[in-house]
């Protein structure tokens, strides 16, 4: 596999979305051949399993079903998406992975870390990404941020956006724990403008050497 | 918990259907109470994930992420369903649990036996039941029977009756290895007639304290 495996990493409304529009016209602009993907549901069963994922009505899902659901929905995407797209070459950058889970299922759902580790690898046969970008910011900045998007687009707010604020703070500080034992990922500053948050990318994606110094 | 908790296991058409109601009856007349339910579907989620699971539309499904459906709907199960029911002090029959997938997705499709296994304590918080009747029988027999119950009640055959008959045999040969190696599990021959066969069941029952003798 000679592609590169970038994942976008943060809490709701840290501003991945606009971020990694940003990132894949940077990159497309440099002559890379670049696919966008998410997780859950970038899959047609993923797509199905994101329903129950997100679904106020599954508000009975417990917590080992949901790790599990994470769980089936990335492998699926790993070998359906991220495989295939990394042995063409391509630069794959995904709206989060594995980190998602260990902040989100291991950490502030307190299910066993390592245990989320393990199934981590097992669902994805130890595929990492080589860089991951973690949008920091406090959660009742970004949640604000979510909850007006949701407005504009007048959807539902999902069943985890309704989580309370104190979850998404654990989630915080499960990927900045998270970031601080593993090298590939790379905490981005998500207070600053739209700009120098993209700014701050760019420098790492240099740093990185995912692209080539100017 | 002071229920008891009985599995069914076996091929596609092996008769735990009909089993599944005689020993229920069975048992409901000895003053039991009882409480049938199944994998994959017996809760909401379930349901939804059994849609996934089943339709041969989702063909595209890998064994990593079938595994990992089949653990969603069980974590859900025991906790949704089998341990409130244990904790009343109830039987609960189990149309297929942990074997299942280690037979079928652990030792069909070949995935490693020893993950499936850690998988399956993971999403149970290691609930074993207390006996595991397996009906054995030869698949080129019980797909026949399987197939004529489909044609009388018009559903169109499902993802997982639709493998070849070499799954299933392996299927067969996976459930008849574990039973050696768990002695918990019970083989029933379930060549013999609907009553014969019953009579079996009874007698491991009996035999395994799960009734009283008479």
């Amino acid at each position: 596999m000679h592609g590169k495996f970038i994942t976008l990493e943060g809490v709701e409304g840290s501003g991945k979305s606009t971020q990694l529009q940003l990132v894949k016209n940077y990159l497309q602009d440099l002559g890379y051949q670049v696919i966008m993907t998410y997780e859950p549901g970038d899959t047609e069963v993923g797509n199905k399993i994101r329903q129950i994922l997100l679904d106020p009505k599954y508000d009975k899902l417990v917590p080992k079903a949901e790790l599990m659901l994470y769980l089936a929905d990335r492998a699926q995407h790993v070998q359906e998406v991220i495989i295939p797209n990394l042995k063409d070459g391509k630069i794959v950058i995904s709206d989060r992975y594995i980190d998602a889970t260990w902040a989100y299922q291991g950490f502030a759902r307190e299910l066993d870390s390592s245990v989320v580790k393990k199934l981590n690898s097992i669902a994805t046969d130890n595929l990492t990404p080589d860089l991951t970008l973690l949008l920091d910011l406090d959660p009742a900045v970004s949640l604000q941020r979510a909850k007006e998007t949701t407005a504009k687009t007048n959807e539902a707010g999902d069943r985890i956006e309704a989580e309370k604020i104190e979850f998404h703070q654990q989630v915080r500080k499960g990927y900045l724990e998270l970031a601080e034992q593993e090298e590939r990922i790379a905490v981005v500053d998500g207070n600053k403008a739209k700009k120098e948050v993209f700014g701050q990318i760019k420098q790492i994606l240099k740093e990185r050497s995912i692209v080539c110094p100017e």
